[in-house]
C-alpha cells in the first residue's frame, strides 16, 4: 500500500495530508503549514481514522511549535499549551487525539531544561515516533493475521479499517497488504458501509490503488456471497473492545458477524491492544452515538431519498458479542476465546 | 392505504399512475391515454412490482381497444395482438403482465361472437377483475397474517411489498394495514433496501402516508435494532417460491432471515398463491438476475462513490433457504412446515 494519509513534509515545514473527503472522485493532497489548517482537517474528517488522527495532531504541533520564534521556555510551554487546548477541541472523541498531544506535553515538561532549538527537535522525534510505532502496530498485526489466511482466500471486510486510517497497512486490512507484499493472491469483498460509504469510497479506493482484487457489495449483499462459498475469512477493524471481548465498531458488523457464524466462517476483529479497555467490562457499557438522520436520507444524494419528516434510527456503532468472534489479532499475537481470560493475559505481557 | 398506485379513469379513457420514479420528493400522477405511454411507464418502472404491472396492462389494453373504432371483429383482433406483444415487450421478465395479456386474449377469443362494443365492455371486466382480485388476494393474506401479530408489535420489512406494488395493501405490507384499519398500533422498521432503495424511497412513503409508525434504518442496522428487542416479527415478499419453500426475495432478504433465527423472531414470507411455482424444485433452480454496477458506484449520487473501473458485484436478488422461514402468509391460510409438503397441499385445495 503506498498511499500515505498523512506525512510531514518538514522542510516546507507542513502537514501533508491525503483530503479524505475528496476520495474516490479526487485525489487531492493537502499542505497543512498552521495549526488552524490542521484543526480544521481533523474536524471535517479531511483526515480520519484514530491512528491517523493522532499522528496529524502530533505532526501539527510540531509545525506549530517549529516556527514559534523564542527563547523562553515558559513563553515557549504556554504557547503549546494553547495549541494542544485548540487542537483537542476538534474532535472530543478521538482517544489517539489525546494521547499523541500528551506525548508531546510530556516531552516539553521533561525536557524543559533543553534549550528551544533542542525541545523543538524533541517534538519532532516524539511525532515521527508515533508515526512509527503505528506502522509498526499495523504490520505486526498483519503479520500475525496473515497466519490464519492462506493463498487464494476470498475475505470479507466492512468499513475502512486500512492505511487510509493508520500511518501505513491499516488494520484490518495489514493481514492483507503484507500477503500481497509476499506474492499472495486474495480477493476483497467490500462491504459499501452504509449510510457514511467508507468501504464504497475509501477501501475500494485504497486495494484499488494497491492493485488488490476486490469487488464492491452493497451491505445487504455478504450473506448471499458468504453462501456461495466465496469467503474464507472476515476480517474487520474496532472502535473499542470490552473486557469480555465484546467489540464495538462501525455499524453494521454485528450483522456480518451473526452471518459469518451461520455460514461457518471465522470471523477476525483486528484490535491494536490500545482499543482493549479493560475497565469497560462488557458491552452493555459502550454507550453508541446515535448520528443525525440526514446522513441516510440526503446526505449524500442528488435529491432526498426518503419523505421529509420521517422517523430515521442512525446508530455510528453497534455491539458484536463475544461469542460471535473467533479470535482478536493484535501487535502480540492472536487471542483466542476465553477472551475474559487471554485478554488480561497479552495487556500484561 | 389510500394511495392507489395505478387506476382506471373510464370516462377520460385514461389509466391513471402514481409516478413511483418521483417518490419520494413529488407525487405525480400521470394520466395515460396512449398504449406508448402505458409502455414506457412500465418499463421506466413508474408503475412497479409485479401485480401493479399487470393491472396497469390490462387496464392498457383495455384503454387501447376502447378508442379502436372498427366493427371487424378480424381487424378488432389483430389490433389487439399488435397491443398485447408492444406491451409483451416492456419488460419481459414480469409474470404478471403476462397473465393478464392471456386473460385479455382469452376473452376476445372465447367471445367473438359478439359485438365490438360488448367486446369492449367484457375487456373492461376482465381488466376491473384482475385489479379487484389483487385486492381481495392482498386483503386476505392481510387477514391470514394479522392473526400472527399483536398490538404494539415491532415489524420489520425488506423492500416494498406494499400498496404501491399492488392494487391495494401490498403483500408483506397487508397485515399492517388491516390491522392499523381496525386499531391496532405497530412499529415498522423499514430497510432502506441498497441499492434502489425501496425501502426509503417507497415503504417509508406509503406507511407515512398512512399514518403508521415507523422508523427508517440502513440495511446493516437491523441486527442491531433485532439485538435491542424492538423486532417482534419480520414480514417480507417475495418474486417466487420453490416447491420445497426456498424463495427468492429482493437483495437483503436472506441476510435478514439470519439475522432473525439468530435473535429467534418469527420470518414471515407474505406469498400470494401465484408466487408459489411448483416446477422449480429448490431454489438452486432459480436463476439471479445481476443488475449495472452503476446502481452501486453512482446512480443516484451528487457524484460517483466508488472508484471508476472497479469489481462490483450486484444481484438484485437472493433465495432465503426454506429452513430460515418460520411460515407463508398466503391468501388460503398460513403455510408451516414442511413445507416441500404443504405448499403442494395448499395450492391443492
Amino acid at each position: 500500500m503506498n498511499i500515505q494519509a498523512v506525512k510531514l513534509d518538514d522542510e516546507s515545514n507542513a502537514v501533508v495530508v491525503l483530503d479524505q473527503t475528496k476520495l474516490p472522485t479526487s485525489r487531492v493532497f493537502l499542505t497543512l503549514t498552521s495549526i488552524e489548517q490542521i484543526w480544521e482537517a481533523i474536524r471535517t474528517l479531511r483526515v480520519r481514522g484514530a491512528p491517523a488522527i493522532g499522528i496529524a495532531t502530533a505532526f501539527g504541533i510540531y509545525i506549530a511549535m517549529k516556527s514559534y520564534d523564542t527563547e523562553s521556555r515558559d513563553l515557549f510551554y504556554s504557547e503549546f499549551k494553547k495549541h494542544k487546548e485548540y487542537l483537542a477541541s476538534s474532535r472530543p472523541t478521538a482517544v489517539n487525539l489525546f494521547w499523541a498531544l500528551d506525548a508531546m506535553e510530556r516531552e516539553v515538561v521533561e525536557f524543559s531544561g533543553d534549550n528551544i532549538g533542542e525541545l523543538k527537535t524533541r517534538l519532532l522525534h516524539v511525532a515521527e515516533r508515533i508515526a512509527r510505532e503505528d506502522a509498526e502496530i499495523c504490520r505486526k498485526i498483519g503479520e500475525h493475521g496473515l497466519t490464519l489466511l492462506k493463498d487464494g482466500f476470498g475475505i470479507l471486510t466492512h468499513c475502512n479499517a486500512g492505511a487510509l486510517a493508520t500511518a501505513r497497512y491499516g488494520t484490518a486490512l495489514a493481514p492483507v497488504y503484507l500477503g500481497y507484499e509476499k506474492g499472495m493472491k486474495f480477493h476483497v469483498y467490500v462491504d459499501e458501509t452504509r449510510p457514511l460509504l467508507q468501504g464504497a469510497r475509501l477501501t475500494s479506493y485504497e486495494l484499488t490503488h494497491s492493485g488488490i482484487d476486490m469487488s464492491l457489495i452493497c451491505d445487504n449483499m455478504a450473506a448471499t456471497v458468504m453462501k456461495s462459498g466465496k469467503v474464507d475469512a472476515v476480517l474487520v477493524g474496532c472502535d473499542r473492545v470490552a473486557a469480555n471481548g465484546d467489540t464495538a465498531n462501525k455499524i453494521g458488523t454485528l450483522g456480518v458477524a451473526i452471518l459469518a457464524r451461520h455460514f461457518k466462517i471465522p470471523f477476525y476483529v483486528c484490535a491494536p491492544l490500545s482499543s482493549i479497555d479493560m475497565s469497560t467490562a462488557t458491552g452493555g457499557d459502550i454507550i453508541i452515538e446515535e448520528r443525525p438522520p440526514e446522513e441516510i436520507t440526503e446526505m449524500w444524494y442528488k435529491e432526498r431519498m426518503a419523505p421529509a419528516g420521517i422517523s430515521v434510527y442512525n446508530p455510528a456503532f453497534d455491539v458484536t458479542d463475544s461469542k460471535l468472534i473467533t479470535a482478536f489479532i493484535t501487535e502480540r499475537g492472536i487471542v483466542y476465546p476465553s477472551f475474559k481470560e487471554n485478554l488480561g493475559k497479552i495487556l500484561s505481557v
